[in-house]
């Protein structure tokens, strides 16, 4: 007997599959010394650890409930908390059945793509946008159409010729897939005009929109803009949010809110997944919202990132050469630089000699080219005291190349 | 503008997709007053609550570990103690590259199907088998041959024949999934005999074999068997277990191993899906298992169950008419029966009304056709005091039918 013949035994998809461009860069990243600027990770130092850990209570309390299966669209009073607590942006109470709890916002986007995508179909998004979400589109079978951004979000008013190139070229449009704020990587915020245009747009085409929302709470300056789906009379908004920037991603615990039929189809696709989100993680979360801890540490996380962001911006106008360009973000997580005539690959391996790390331009780009000049940087993970050290390093970096 | 088309927009998958079977039960088996023998679920009577929530301590102690995002592969503590744990069972101490910690058996099946399925390949399962299986298999686009049961499990010795008829007829197939311990919902067991059967088999025809073992800890009488990851010189075994009957189906932590190769690919496959399971919950049951409280309970919850499996049998024998067949199983969670020339569908609705529940026989079927006069009762989650009394109604709904 022979060994099994490993390649010959794939999938097609999986054949060609290839780790997300983060997942290879995390080597380099994680080597000692290195200040990272590169993933999208909470600061772990105000993850709120004792009030989370009070909420193990439930599990003693509750058990019978909370170590057995649960329903598959998610843990009752964590529905019914995010409905009340949620219902300011959403425009209203949604119902049971609109809501999801989805292990991350990841599974929220893996589900929407098995149910809207077959392979080949497109999905529209921001030229740079988040890179996991590409991966799981792109596993999902779907191919992209990009709009470009500027400081105001995705520039909308191309997305009617874009639409319609693809139909005249045969190709099926299902949905625009829009992280609406403090958007990964490029920090900008889709405006309220273009909020309303798009759903325009969206119900010209018959689409559905994605409205990716995992930074909306951390806003460090203005106004929170209306979310889409609170402007949508059409119910082809699906909203997605997350507790993973706001409280905890290792509890991988989402949500997402939309038409019941899509919401119907994305239970019966998990039911084939996972069952359910884990009820223990469900139940801790659901613990440290009823105990008021949400909001009472929401405003310190926010002033946290707040004073991280300008010592971020602060850093950046010190160090980095004035040809570099880049927006102050008004929340989020991200810088996102623009550095012309430097291939920021070559940037990133210099960088990590120098001893910082950031994700190169490149990998936030769907499709072929883009992004050869811009590197994203986080600030929230980093030590408020690495923040003026990194950018140091990221300045001798690029000195190295010049 | 008008609402979204529904039907329009979803995927040709999702479509056609129906809730998995016993999904479809739930009302039914919910009514107040109904005796469960239908769902899969263990007794939630013993749950180690107290030992799992002192589990919190891991929380407190470890906070910015198991709040932040997690390896995609699984919490290396877990990950150790599973490999070490799992040593006699694997025949070796099996290696971190091997091993993938999933969001329940049910994410490790999906994510196997992502890897190995194209639409329309061909997967061997048992007749019958577990329906979560059958669901997540087609929705990878599986299609599906079946090889029947006996006391001693799958009969092996009939797939050389189904093999090549599928290869002459133009079909792919990718893997055999079989059950090999306390199957569900037969209770049967594999064979050590047919064990080794079933690997040449797979040598011969270069197929994956993939081994689910939820219920293997769980022996009432007899010896254990060796697994057939253990007596497997090609790796070409995938084996899978689950925390979900031995500890708590709620925390939805599991593992699978196999050929790092493959395990590579699920990784990969698993990033798009939900980054890592809930590093909470495989850090709960990670503090517990460390902590000696696994094997500590595992002994109480095998005498618990055999006392249950106990009771169904001397109950089945004291109520049931002499025409309904089954073997009382030596370990696991059911009790298949035969009830020649009932309809169980028909005896389903009876049962209800009687206020007893248990899922008709025709779930447990890949393809069309079988199990007609069969039900699956489940004796784990009922209470003891109930086991009699669900007989007793269970035998009046045959009366009533007959």
């Amino acid at each position: 007997m022979d060994k099994v013949k490993m390649e010959a035994i794939f999938s097609d998809s999986a054949r060609g599959m290839k780790p997300s461009p983060i997942r290879e860069l995390m080597p380099y990243i994680k080597k000692p010394g290195v200040i990272s600027f590169a993933g999208g990770n909470p600061d772990p130092n105000i993850f709120p650890v004792a009030e989370f850990a009070e909420g193990a209570s439930v599990i003693r309390k509750n058990g019978a409930d909370v170590l057995q299966y649960g329903a598959t669209d998610g843990y009752e009073p964590l529905k019914t908390f995010i409905a009340n607590w949620m219902a300011p942006r959403m425009g209203r109470v949604t119902a049971p059945d609109e809501i999801l709890i989805s292990t991350g916002s990841q599974q929220g986007t893996d589900l929407l793509c098995s149910t809207l995508i077959n392979p080949g179909d497109y999905i529209i998004v921001e030229d740079p946008t988040y890179p996991g979400a590409i991966h799981t589109m792109r596993n999902r079978g779907a191919n992209f159409l990009t709009v470009p951004c500027d400081s105001d979000g995705m520039k909308v008013g191309l997305l009617p010729e874009i639409i319609e190139n693809c139909r005249n070229s045969g190709g099926a449009v299902k949905f625009i897939y829009c992280i609406v704020n403090f958007q990964n990587p490029s920090g900008c915020t889709l405006s309220t005009e273009r909020r309303r245009q798009l759903l325009q747009i969206a119900g010209k085409y018959d689409l559905i929109v994605f409205e990716d929302d995992p930074y909306g709470h951390l806003r460090y300056d203005g106004v929170h803009k209306p979310a889409m789906f609170s402007m949508d009379a059409d119910e082809r908004v699906i909203y997605a949010c997350s507790f993973s920037k706001i409280l905890a991603p290792g509890a991988r615990v989402a949500w997402i809110v939309g038409h019941r039929d899509i919401i119907n189809k994305m239970v019966m696709i998990k039911q084939g997944i996972d069952l359910c989100t884990s009820v223990v993680a469900q139940a801790l979360v659901a613990q440290y919202c009823l105990d008021g801890y949400l909001d009472g540490f929401l405003p310190r996380i926010v002033d946290h990132y707040r004073k991280k962001r300008d010592g971020m911006a602060a850093a950046f106008k010190k160090y980095l050469p004035s040809f570099v360009e880049y927006d102050v973000p008004e929340g989020g997580f991200f810088f996102w630089l623009r550095l012309p005539g430097v291939d920021t690959r070559k940037l990133f391996e210099k960088a990590v000699e120098r001893g910082v790390a950031f994700v190169h331009g490149r990998a936030f780009y769907a499709n072929e080219g883009g992004g050869e000049d811009r590197l994203r940087a986080c600030f929230t993970f980093a030590k408020e005291e690495e923040l003026e050290e990194g950018a140091r390093r990221l300045r001798d970096a690029i000195m190295d190349l010049s």
